[in-house]
């Protein structure tokens, strides 16, 4: 499952850049080789300064070794060694009308001190912070992200929906981060469930991603737009950088435990402001888009 | 002592506020005055667009009430009460040749259930966040905050200036967020000082800030600068915005606590940079500062 998974999520990589770029027109993915001191390594993938996008990366990950003892008493384990794999992705165009993406894609496996593997599981999923509503394309990302769960179980998108929009939220400020999509974790085997259905599951979800998001950036890269429609969104990208620095566990799991950090925040965006007590006029599209982040709503039919 | 030190920092605010408006010349700070539900309130002020400051806060709180949960496992008691209050302040000026400022002086009383207070503390400090490094003013900065420290105890500068070096760290980065200065917390009364001769240090450093930092706004607000030196500025900042939510106790506290999140958030400064990434060029004087925050310096003689 390892090796299965590791070569798909660099299929998977290579899929993804090649269509960004092709996306974009203009710019192309710088690539880093990372080697991690305790084992595994990465190759991180980062495009900067496009004509659609402004700064992104889709990186994959495969780590191994010990444990961390913050992890060991997370996961209620002890002198274990893992391994874990993953595709993580999150991508800031420049215009304020195409919506943030992130996604993740992941594989994790834990061995006793015997080095006998113990457990495995999934996790991941795919979400879109949009920084101006367009209801229909709120409506696609989902409906993609529901096609791609109902293809092996119908009662999971709406599971794992309700999880995304749990996870992904400022408790601070009472907003969801963005519009939402598929958040999952521990996928084990079980009774009904081998670890392979959750293979094709998880690599379901990744297969769909292009197909989520690359239809709203064809159809809005064009839009134009104000310095204050620009504002707005480098405003918003602001509870972004909130999110990921004080919620996020992937991101305060990699910060606290010696992980390549130009890797993990490369996820914060290129720019970006904060101002005292802003905000947006009542009736105006960005309250709009404030009412739905306060409210996450169902975008389609469960 | 609640009445006097409330007393101390309602003067300071105004003192301080009223200065660094002079120092502008064109901006105002604008007031709100704001409750706490569960008691308590503040009054905080905030200028913006300045001349000289492009953001900034001067706040000052009284809370009290039952002490939070988790604030009460950090502390080690049960069912307690408590009052606080204090002066919180940081001003991002607008050049990048003047230093970002931060300062803080508070003061902690604790009750057991019957009401009775059974603790009491002062905390606070006051650190430099240059983006630039002029020698001459870290040392101007620190002489004053050694002299402050001086009038009550020669023994007092060291060990505060050291804490500070260690709070004030991105241990992620690996760097200091700034030059430092002073940091205490937990100065309760023992048997050669009392909590009078604590109050009189704490308002002496209180008393000594505009002194460590308005002269270095004057030398330095005039110089012209490039716009790659304020995008230097701006990735720096983003390190400012890394620290306040990643590590700092006292944001992450009042995130989670149901503070007023924009007094909170007021420290976070009004636009930010994060490149993939960048590094300065070797030999610049953007590695200078580097090399600085990375091996802390003794800006004067201890």
């Amino acid at each position: 499952m390892k090796e299965t998974f590791v070569q798909y999520i660099r299929n998977l990589q290579n899929t993804i850049t090649s269509t960004l770029e092709e996306l974009d027109g203009s710019a192309k993915f710088k690539e880093d080789l990372w080697e991690r001191p305790e084992g595994g390594g990465g190759r991180t993938r980062v495009i900067e300064n496009g004509t659609v996008f402004e700064k992104g990366g889709v990186n994959i990950s495969e780590v191994h070794g010990t444990l961390p003892e913050s992890m060991q008493a997370y996961l209620g384990v002890t002198e274990a060694s893992f391994f874990a794999c993953g595709l993580s992705l999150v991508i800031h165009p420049k215009s304020p009308m195409v919506p943030t993406v992130h996604a993740n894609w992941r594989y994790f496996e834990l061995y006793d001190a015997e080095g006998k593997k113990v457990d495995s599981w999934f996790g991941g999923g795919q979400d879109l912070t949009p920084y101006y509503l367009f209801e229909e394309d709120a409506t696609h990302f989902h409906q993609i992200c529901k096609n791609a769960c109902d293809a092996h179980d119908p009662s999971l998108y709406k599971e794992y929906k309700e999880k995304c929009d749990a996870y992904f939220y400022n408790s601070h400020r009472g907003e969801g981060r963005g519009i939402g999509g598929l958040f999952f974790d521990y996928l084990k085997a079980t009774e009904t469930t081998s670890m392979q259905d959750w293979y094709d599951f998880v690599t379901g979800v990744g297969n769909s991603f292009l197909e989520a998001y690359v239809p709203i950036v064809q159809k809005r890269k064009t839009l134009s737009y104000a310095k204050e429609q620009r504002d707005w969104q480098e405003i918003r990208r602001g509870r972004y950088v909130e999110f990921n620095l004080v919620h996020d566990k992937g991101t305060l799991f990699g910060l606290k435990t010696n992980g390549r950090i130009e890797s993990i925040l490369m996820s914060l965006p290129p720019h970006v402001q904060w101002h005292y007590d802003s905000h947006p006029e009542p009736g105006s599209e960005e309250e709009k888009l404030i009412e739905v982040l306060k409210s996450p709503k169902n975008w389609v039919n469960v």
